[in-house]
């Protein structure tokens, strides 16, 4: 195995330092004010505007950047180019960007999507991947992440209710050790984490899982599971969760705990932005403002809760 | 649910009068003979080239292309530009085109996606989706199905060796009237298929399933559990499925069998190019005559088999 950090290991770090916030950058136009939007040759350049400003603002309150492809492969070429340079706006920042792209493909079309998101115009430090075409579609992006210090989140549990559905499933007992359909997964990504060596002394694996924080009971079995895998864990903020629940699921070997909306659109509900909302007269550093406080904000509170976790 | 004709219907015609032909646009630089991408200012240029070339001569032998967004991807932004002129050259064609995609995401995320691949720079008429994350995920899809006439094709049983990992587990008899997994993502589309009206009476329904050809009994049992789906069949050619599978897997309902090296690369394979290819003369035409004398080929291959299977 190359001797390259890894970039999970960076984020890790991160995360110690400076409070386990992952800022999502989900930015649809419709979060932006029309006024703002209007300023701008379009929605994408618009969109770009509105990145380049929280990056610089909130950056010191991050430990990293989730970057939502969905958004910007709705507005099309002129969106993905926004991607592309939001990506190396994050990168410049210092600090890691991860690619929530949620890929997952037979072995030579990963092969494609590795080579496309982690290196060129679309090169994130770390992406997320949808493991349900088993584990053989993982491994050209393992190639990868042995070779350059790159990062895989893969989905275990996630935070919408359809959850149920799939991952939740229980399975025949005659015929698996594990209880449900995501107890597969990971096992099968513990394995996997396993492979890249010592990294429990000092190093993160560069393998983590994505885990939704929704219940409280729920998250303390998943993170006693897995003491030492490391999490992205979405559903923070706007999506329900709750603060408490994100504490009990960064454990020792931690996490990262995203928000997008909450900070994205922090400004609809600013009360000192009122008058200015009223009277349709924001700026771009309005929002932008707002969305440094909620981060802030953010950060704090997700401090505090690992705090009076550790306490009690 | 509006009267607007399914791009579905559209297809299963299409196949029923020209056979089941799907043809997979997974057009990788590395499928094109260096002397010819030498001639074009990039390599996303030299695959725009052949696609189109592709097309206009392989047309009349396809129901359908299928393009596999990751290789354009793989290409940056110049690749999406070449993804985005591929699927219009296609619907110029009038026959429609297949996203190869593979998305799922939480459901504001999967509304950002169905615009993405449902509208504008990137509008394809019928795209492929991952159950993963739970039924949930599919509805801004389904929103835009009912609405537009597009099509969607959920994984079900995939032609790769990690299938065995996720989808064929077996479930928790206590829990499940399912078998396994894919038995209740099987289910749960067969039930959303069904809001779709009475479209068995001459209507296909817009929401299909992803079956690879694999193995023969497995792909009895699974057309008889689903009579009234169609199928989009990958596996075929250079993946080892073999004509006779796919044809069991058609069915009465039918479905379009994908084949994407075996037809790009012919090729590599032609006897009739082996002088050219030893003095690296290769030209478009060359390699377009081979693709579309194996087009031919499959066309009849298929055909064949199901004519010897509805004889026997």
């Amino acid at each position: 195995m190359d001797k390259k950090a890894y970039e999970m290991t960076r984020l890790q770090a991160l995360c110690s330092e400076k409070g386990p916030l992952c800022i999502g950058l989900d930015t649809d136009p419709s979060y932006i004010p029309p006024e703002i939007l209007r300023l701008h040759d379009s929605p994408a350049q618009a969109v770009l505007a509105y990145n380049r400003a929280l990056i610089s603002e909130t950056a010191r309150h991050a430990a990293c950047f989730k970057v939502q492809i969905a958004y910007y492969e709705a507005m099309g070429i002129e969106g993905l180019s926004v991607y592309s340079e939001t990506l190396k706006t994050v990168r410049s920042a210092g600090i890691p960007v991860i690619a929530d792209i949620k890929r997952g493909d037979i072995a030579d079309t990963a092969k494609a999507y590795a080579r496309a998101h982690f290196s060129g115009d679309f090169e994130a430090d770390i992406i997320t991947l949808n493991p349900y075409m088993g584990f053989d579609t993982l491994a050209p992006f393992l190639e990868f992440v042995g070779q350059t210090g790159k990062g895989i989140f893969v989905l275990l549990k996630t935070s919408n209710p359809g959850m149920k559905d799939i991952e939740w499933l229980r399975l025949d007992p005659e015929h698996s050790r594990e209880v449900r359909v995501l107890d597969v997964v990971g096992s099968g990504i513990e394995n996997i984490s396993g492979r890249f060596g010592q990294y429990l002394a000092k190093d993160c694996s560069p393998v983590g899982v994505v885990v939704g924080c929704t219940d409280e009971e729920e998250a303390e079995a998943i993170r006693s599971r897995y003491p030492n895998l490391f999490f992205l864990i979405p559903g923070y903020g706007s999506q329900g969760g709750v603060a408490r629940i994100a504490a009990l699921l960064l454990g020792r070997a931690g996490g990262t705990v995203n928000s997008s909306r909450g900070i994205l659109c922090a400004w609809q509900k600013d009360p000192s932005l009122s008058l200015k909302m009223t009277s349709n007269s924001l700026t771009l550093d309005d929002i932008v403002e707002s969305a440094a406080r909620a981060a802030f904000n953010s950060k704090a509170e997700l401090t505090g809760a690992k705090k009076t976790l550790a306490g009690g």
